[in-house]
């Protein structure tokens, strides 16, 4: 199933990299950690990394109720939520062709605010797992008032397209022949050791879910 | 010395993750390898990745001279750049003070086109070192064709402002004796082994600075 064909959406530049179907782009969702949300205030543009969750067709993003962020897209106004993922440095012959391997995501459409507090609960269930799968049934879930304190935003993946560039760099045909290495080095993100809380109780050992954890498939 | 306090960039929720200082700042900017930039069409916003150099206190993303992001920036409307490196799970007792530790920066003003040629490719030497030190040196450089084929803008990193979180979970005082494992789970980026072009010339070997490329610290 496809998103909406939509001029505020389409891949124009290197329109071979765009891609339109839901699988791609809920991959690529499903495998970042945080979004860049652009909104407008009097005119002048802002973009915020912050993190995010994908149920079905529609993305959340989240924060304090007190956010100016949150209060502003609130209110309906036109946002664009951007996600990318950097695979590699495109290493060409001529320093024109470098590039960068990435999947990148833009939604454009009008946030929504979550109001029932039922569909709340769930949501920050979503946030959890979306960042950590396996976190939710442990952890002690979030009280009426943190439910309060939290503004929940629902924006529709509709409009929407996925960028994808991936492989060898292009180089033009004269260039092959030099004796410059050329290629692609992948890059990905990887985890370090866990570092237990300065103030963890006794005898807990990390979970399998942590000591274990991968963003991608590497 | 610091950046322009202005009520566009300071950090307003969590103040005590704001900086200001320049130091901070280009040392985030340097370690990233894309920023995403804002800008706003017929009142839309759009948030689109891209490569980018800093030099000196000026910021500087480049692409085709037939891109609609740049020829719309280069009309001297308002950005905002900002560039995010994740650093870690923040794994809380409670779902609710979840968090990920990052270095953000975030840059509004509007960007202005560079038009010479010898800056445009001193430029380009920027770029290309910006993404792996050393290349520059080995590779083909900019035609005039090529130069002319892209557009360079430049952004002072003037009204700008950093936002920082590191270290341990904050937990509710009472939630600190729950026998849930909890702490930072680190992340970095890594590089994989370099993938040598399909048409690479025989005998090349992989350059050192790629074989040892680092992005960070790790």
């Amino acid at each position: 199933m496809k998103t909406t064909l939509s001029n505020r959406t389409k891949v124009k530049r290197l329109s071979d990299r765009g891609h339109y179907d839901r699988e791609t782009i809920h991959a690529i969702l499903d495998e970042a950690l945080v979004c860049h949300v652009g909104f407008v205030v009097d005119g002048q543009p802002y973009v915020i990394p912050t993190g995010f969750a994908r149920i079905g067709d529609d993305l959340f993003i989240h924060g304090s109720s007190a956010s100016r962020m949150l209060r502003n897209l609130a209110t309906g106004v036109d946002v664009c939520i951007t996600v990318t993922l950097i695979d590699g440095l495109v290493l060409a012959r001529s320093a024109f062709h470098h590039s960068i391997n990435y999947r990148s995501v833009v939604i454009v459409g009008k946030a929504k605010l979550v109001e029932d507090a039922h569909e709340k609960s769930k949501l920050l269930e979503a946030f959890t797992e979306h960042m950590i799968p396996g976190r939710w049934a442990e952890v002690r879930w979030p009280t009426e008032l943190e439910l309060k304190a939290t503004s929940v935003l629902k924006l529709p993946i509709e409009e929407a397209s996925a960028k994808i560039r991936r492989g060898d760099p292009k180089d033009d045909e004269e260039d092959y022949v030099m004796d410059v290495w050329a290629g692609v080095l992948p890059l990905y993100m990887k985890t370090g050791h866990p570092v237990p809380d300065k103030k963890l109780q006794d005898g807990l050992e990390v979970p399998g879910y942590v000591s274990e954890y991968r963003r991608n498939a590497f």
